[in-house]
């Protein structure tokens, strides 16, 4: 590595270039430790350049470039959520998962570091950055849910959820990341469901949505499953004793 | 107010008392405004007394001062987790979702600083004291549950569940606390019975949980109500078709 990022140091690259590898640089570091453990010298080095190119770079010092660092981040989260608009909603969900889990997989002490907020350089920026993913990651779900304008319940629903997974991905690496990957995906898509399902029961709007959304199931998708497993202990505490 | 304020600061207190009563006046003005608003001399200023006290008290000045007045805050909110282990479980969380709300309604702004994490004198310690609270509101749900040593799904479900109760409240204060409080409380107590409900499918250990839970509620509860709400809805959906 070091050989390497010597070797790219002497390279000339472009503003834009040299701009990027300091990023990735500092996002890897980033990613390993929490931000009060990362230096600009431990950035220097990892990018194989010296701490005053850094600062030409980042005149803000580490406070910009972590901000850039997790903005860069995001743009990549925010990928992770993009899924046409096709087939049963569970098998997209899924996928969005798959590749938000894999960004989680990849980035962990970092991202765990971000959302605990437990950093010493977090900001109303910094926090502006994690809550326009969140955003985004709600939108897209509404998107796919057919809604435009949410009413509070189901924007709600949506928000808990979200915000459950973020519970379930910190967990899930507290926990040595543990169940496997594949579990965890369809567990959060059923809890999804679970959410939805019970908001039904009191919000019409949710109700049309789930309704719309379930047809689009088959009973071979795992939320097929789901439901049969359910049903029978739902029937038997549903019906009047 | 502040003629009261006068006249408390010119009684004799005891070192608990006086400690006690700028510990309030602390509580109050870090919950109605972000801590980073909150001066030293507006807390002597709310007590009633010379800012040189305050330090007398608080030698480590606002940060000491804020991690007090949290931790004081945090006591008063396991307080509300306290719940005989007694009726319907949906009842007991009901309850305990009350009392948990009225505190939300109470320290609103303070309440929302806190959690957002967005605070400029967050530090390890103040989250080592949000994370306490949260750890305590998992045992007292397990505990309820009947559950002594949880497996990782069970208490994935439960900590998922409290995740999505905090981000709920941030949004009930951020939506002028609409719906009502009682209705926020219902919907909660669902969304708990819909999260267990879908991780018993693929829990052995979950579905022992429900079972148990479901057998000591009568159909009369809500929870049968929104048994008999969301069946149609699912019936349809695992039917084979």
């Amino acid at each position: 590595m070091t050989s390497d990022a010597s070797t790219r140091a002497y390279r000339r690259l472009s503003v834009e270039e040299r701009r990027s590898q300091l990023l990735d640089a500092a996002l890897s570091l980033f990613a390993h430790r929490p931000p009060e453990e990362v230096s600009l010298d431990g950035v220097a080095e990892a990018a194989g350049v010296s701490r005053p190119l850094v600062y030409r770079y980042f005149p803000g010092g580490k406070q910009q470039l972590y901000e850039a660092a997790l903005r860069s981040a995001a743009e990549e989260l925010e990928q992770c959520f993009s899924e046409p608009a096709d087939g049963p909603l569970t098998r997209r969900l899924g996928r969005a998962l798959d590749r938000y889990l894999a960004f989680v997989d990849r980035h962990d002490t970092g991202f765990s570091a971000l959302l605990r907020g437990g950093s010493v350089v977090e900001t109303s920026r910094t926090s502006a950055i994690v809550d326009g993913v969140r955003r985004a990651a709600a939108e897209h779900i509404l998107s796919h849910l057919g809604v435009t304008e949410p009413g509070t319940r189901l924007r709600m629903t949506v928000r808990m959820w979200i915000t459950a997974v973020e519970a379930a991905s910190l967990i899930w690496l507290d926990e040595d990341k543990q169940p496997p990957v594949d579990e965890l995906r369809d567990w959060l898509v059923e809890q999804f469901v679970a959410c939805l399902v019970a908001g039904a029961a009191r919000d019409p709007e949710t109700a049309a949505v789930v309704r719309d959304a379930l047809a689009r199931e088959s009973p071979e998708e795992p939320v097929g499953a789901l439901i049969r497993h359910v049903l029978p202990l739902l029937g038997e505490a549903g019906r009047p004793r």
